[in-house]
């Protein structure tokens, strides 16, 4: 994908759909969370690594925009970069898409805070270091 | 309700709701937490007074029977009763209606743990003195 | 609310939190459609008058900033108000209370269309009409 | 594992997991629909091809036992297995572990309605002869 290097694949659970016969819009919000995760577990430890350090990457903003439908059972390609990791924020693009068409598309910030006091931390340089420097990963890491 | 004196009032969601155009049956189970959350909330603090009490109440145990299905925007009236509180463990039973129609019945089952080392925790005294207490309250308890 | 003539309360659900011990972000993009669908209930039917005539609204975006957590237990006020509703598109715009302090606030857009087609399918004018006259309605219309 | 042929993994996601930092126990009743739903994708079409011929698969009983709390990120193995297929009515028994170990265990019903009418429908043969036959298939039919 254009600027994207990454990706999961979620299918769409039938809890997920709603009575338009749909996957109900909430579910992206989750599935672009599953990607983050998806992201993150390249780099030293992923997510939890940081939860084990005492942060929690709070979530700021979520902004989705739907263009097509998606229905029971089919699967979706979620496409996430992480765009803008510095100091204690950070933001994550994505793209949605079935067989190559667009679905759904948007952008998440966060902000990572000391567990104890939610008080602002800044993401650990470790893992600035590995997300910019995996940027640029080798190989395709599209997971099936 | 035969056998129960309490009660607590849901309306369907659309993101309660499936692809088969009825609320799925996940959502029932979220509902009975609701009703057991209410139905605490009437003694000493309720369940927030637990957890401040670095006591967490695990479910051990589900099960639903669904008779009838709900529908978007819908409200169900969910009774629920606790039936057997000693020890370290509690059951709830549940009856939900549908203008007096039996939607789905269940019960579940509950175990008190520390939260720091998830050992068994018994019941504190006052909870269980109270819910025995309450067990017949003097107004009907039903919420709107 | 400044701005706002219409809200109703939604109360955190312990299947709503996660592991940061907070509600999950994508429980607020559930509270705002509770917040839509109250808020069309006092018009003429409400959604599930557009329903009944083969319309469906789908949304076509969302989103959502976050401004302080919510928790477990806690009523949140979620204001709402459709700011733009003609042709086949309308926008809502929402704000999230706890005790006066903003939570979170954000919007969504949505398109109707036709039940059958999904082709888009013009907002039926009783609804933008009673929707424009209830923008100013002579009594607060704030549910508990 | 013992009796079971047939298992598909979930990995907790974070939308998942509740303050009580596990998962919530409404999630598992979700991971049985998706091991439902993957087994009878391996028979003549699945699910879908029960929706294409008009027929819904309504959950009558849903059943679950705790054992073990489940945390964000671990993989889970739920085993599935369709025990009694006749009528209008099927059950299906799982297991749920982690590393071999049990985390859960319990049992769905469901009937069979017509879409329409939502009166019982015979469960199709094809369907019967399949998940019969494919009782024994002759690979391990595990998803990783």
């Amino acid at each position: 994908m254009d600027g994207f290097e990454f990706s999961t694949d979620v299918t769409v659970r039938f809890a997920e759909t709603d009575a338009q016969g749909i996957a109900h819009h909430a579910s992206f919000v989750v599935w672009l969370e599953v990607a983050r995760v998806a992201f993150l577990a390249r780099y030293a430890g992923g997510y939890n690594a940081l939860r084990d350090r005492g942060i929690e990457a709070l979530t700021t903003e979520v902004s989705v925009r739907y263009h097509r439908a998606a229905h029971f059972d089919e699967t979706l390609r979620v496409w996430a970069r992480c765009v803008d990791m510095r100091g204690a924020r950070f933001t994550y693009e994505y793209r949605i898409e079935r067989d190559g068409e667009l679905v759904a598309d948007g952008y998440t910030r966060h902000a990572t805070v000391d567990r104890e006091t939610y008080r602002p931390t800044r993401v650990p340089d470790w893992l600035i270091d590995a997300v910019s420097a995996g940027s640029a990963p080798t190989a395709p890491a599209s997971s099936a």
